[in-house]
C-alpha cells in the first residue's frame, strides 16, 4: 500500500477521509460522489444534515433527476403540490424540473442522501421557486411551522 | 385523500408500502426506484440485505454506473483488483463495465443501497465474471473466508 495521494480518476472507495464537507444555507454537506472525488459520470451523491428549524425551500433542478433518501430523523418533503413526512428508509423521486422542497420543523436533525443524475450537466444546478406562486406562502396557508436558512 | 391505486407515473413517495421486495441468490432486495414503482429515467435504487456468509461474487454491469453505500453492518467490497471493508456511511463508485463484488464474511447482515444509472439500458443488466481469470480464486489466494449464494 502506498501513501501517495490518489487522483479522483483512480479513486473508487470513499470513507470519511475522502468525503468533502461544505456548509450550505440549508444543510451541512458531506459530498461523496462528485467529479472532484471519484470518476463519476452518471451519479452525484451527497449526505446532508439539516438541523431542526431549517429548510431547503421550494426549488427545482432543470437538468437532473433527484432522489432524496432519509437516513435518520424525519423530513417534511414536498414534491409538486403535495408532501409527506419521510422517515428513515423512505424516499422521494423528483423528476427533472419538478419543484420540491425539504423542511425540518421537527426537534431533531434529519440526515438524508441526495442522489442526482447525471453528474455533469449544462445550465444552472438549481432554480429557486420559493418566491413565486403557487409556492409562496403554501406551507404557511396550511399552518405548517416556519423554517429558516443559514445566513452564509 | 383518495385511496385509489396510484400509478407508477404519478407516484413520487416510496415508503415500505410502495417498496417491491425480491429474493435474489445474493441478497434480500427492497426495490424503491424502478420504472414499475416511480417514473425514474436516470436512477435505480434498491436497498439490499446480505446475510452473514453470503456474497454477490465478481461481476460487472456493461451499461450502468453503480454506487454501493453501506447503511449498516460491513461489506468486503471489491472494485477492480482491490478491496476495502466498507462500514456504515462509506461507499464505492463503480464505473460502467468495471468488475466488482460484495462479500459478507462477517457475523452480522450488511444492509446497503445500490444506486444504478441510467434506469433503462439495452443489453444485459449483469455479467458474471467470477469463473474467469483473474477473479477465479482471487479471494481464496488471499486466505479470505469462502462465501456462498442462495440456491434459487
Amino acid at each position: 500500500m502506498s501513501s501517495a495521494p490518489v487522483s479522483p480518476a483512480d479513486r473508487r472507495f470513499v470513507t470519511v477521509t475522502e468525503t468533502v464537507t461544505e456548509i450550505s444555507p440549508f444543510t451541512l454537506n458531506a459530498w461523496m460522489s462528485r467529479p472532484d472525488i471519484v470518476p463519476c459520470r452518471d451519479v452525484l451523491l451527497v449526505r446532508a444534515t439539516m438541523e431542526p428549524g431549517f429548510c431547503h425551500p421550494f426549488h427545482h433542478h432543470p437538468t437532473r433527476e433527484e432522489i432524496i433518501y432519509v437516513v435518520s430523523g424525519q423530513a417534511e418533503q414536498w414534491c409538486g403540490d403535495s408532501y409527506r413526512v419521510l422517515k428513515p428508509g423512505e424516499m422521494v423521486l423528483i423528476p427533472k424540473g419538478e419543484v420540491h422542497g425539504t423542511y425540518n420543523p421537527f426537534r431533531e436533525p434529519v440526515v438524508f442522501l441526495a442522489i442526482l443524475s447525471p453528474a455533469e450537466a449544462a445550465g444552472p444546478d438549481m432554480v429557486d421557486s420559493s418566491g413565486e406562486a403557487p409556492w409562496l406562502g403554501k406551507r404557511e396557508a396550511l399552518g405548517l411551522p416556519a423554517c429558516v436558512m443559514r445566513p452564509v
